[in-house]
């Protein structure tokens, strides 16, 4: 089993400990609260297509997870992003990607066939990074885990959390169903689901289906109008609530 | 213009002030923060079809909003609820309605007929009870107001809100989009709306129509899996987090 190993170690900001990592050569980052003495929860998340681990989005939501939450938050790097080697299949996609935008026509076709195969490579690195991490003393092997991701979070987190059953609550939202219902139907814990309105990109019908088709008991849409890129603020602080209700107030298991 | 009458005071919690009251006969309960001295937000909840002032859920919602908003919180009997005189059309409606139920029959078109014209009647109640709250010291004629109110309590709401520029934010749901689409599109402050994704009664595309139907720049919509009767509690807690965003932290408004 791979161990983490950690490369460099900030205090961004006050309260804040920021640690990046590798595991197996995927590039890490793991930001938790300073001074923590006991074990914490953990929250994978997973960064949108073309962006990286220390993306804006990703430090803010961070931030606010740790610092309201207390959790640890992990991102890793996606294949072909941040400098990772990019695969014949990511540069064909990419330029295809390029060409779509110029023109201006859908990208939801390119987006959702690539980030199906993106996932193909995440999801190992994804559940090799969770091994490593529960080795840590503050993790912990029995600890509690979830996952927040959108866009390509999403592609990515569905088919992990359909396979991982360490995760057992799960923020996710902003993606088409075509590749990725079926696997949510396998799904089966707490989902909180963000769609945009007004998503230029993501069709209204396709965003309620893929939210209709977890088969979690306990799941809940948040759709905001805007559109793609305006997913308010506010549901960085949901998502806090949401680990803080589901992390550290599990419900009891009931006798099967 | 009429004021408030209390007519009973008591402390059913601790840190939690109640106080029966009447505005022009119609009868009501205003809940706020035991000891608080300055003024405090305030905020109008609406019951149910067939409940009163002090069920259940309202005082559980009420408890939340006070404890951990620290608001003020009102609520009044609708017509012809809680020992409140029925209009003949009060009383052939829940005939027709304890029939249709008797008879497993969709009940739907009686409530929405039946609760806009509750509504014509509780509207002019509302504002005269709004006019009469905002005499109290402690909540004052320019405090931030709002309004939370699901099924007839969003019937009711609805118009209430697009006709009260006092209203600045509201939580709602639950309700059939036929009467209400109307005035709802006139309604333009800050919304969450609340729907079930599984709803018995109300047929899923009905619930997003009238979601749809608002005018408001800023709206969120919160679907969660299970029946009609089934909205999680932790909803409560989301409504509190809306009002705390909107009454007390009210964005500037932009120079036109």
């Amino acid at each position: 089993m791979h161990s983490v190993q950690f490369t460099a170690e900030t205090t961004p900001a006050d309260g804040l400990r920021e640690r990046d990592f590798t595991v197996a050569g995927v590039p890490g980052v793991l930001w938790s609260p300073a001074g923590a003495t006991g074990r914490e929860p953990l929250v994978l998340m997973g960064h949108g297509g073309g962006t990286h681990k220390k993306w804006p989005g990703m430090t803010g939501r961070a931030e606010r997870l740790v610092r309201a939450g207390g959790f640890h938050v992990a991102v890793i790097d996606a294949p072909g992003h941040n400098g990772r080697p990019l695969s014949a299949d990511d540069e064909r996609e990419v330029a295809a990607l390029q060409q779509a935008m110029a023109a201006g026509e859908p990208v939801g076709p390119i987006v959702v066939r690539h980030n199906a195969r993106i996932a193909e490579r995440a999801v190992p690195e994804w559940r090799a990074t969770l091994d490593a991490l529960q080795q840590l003393p503050e993790i912990g092997p029995d600890g509690p885990v979830g996952y927040f991701g959108l866009n390509m979070g999403t592609a990515i987190g569905i088919p992990l959390i359909a396979a991982e059953p360490r995760i057992t609550a799960a923020v996710l939202g902003m993606f088409w169903p075509d590749t990725v219902a079926g696997p949510a139907a396998r799904i089966t814990v707490p989902v909180q689901y963000a769609l945009q309105w007004d998503d230029e990109h993501i069709p209204r019908a396709a965003g309620l289906a893929l939210f209709d088709a977890f088969g979690s008991q306990e799941k809940t849409l948040h759709a905001n109008a805007g559109r793609h890129k305006e997913v308010p603020r506010f549901e960085a602080d949901s998502a806090v609530a949401f680990f803080t209700r589901h992390l550290r107030h599990p419900a009891p298991v009931p006798a099967s």
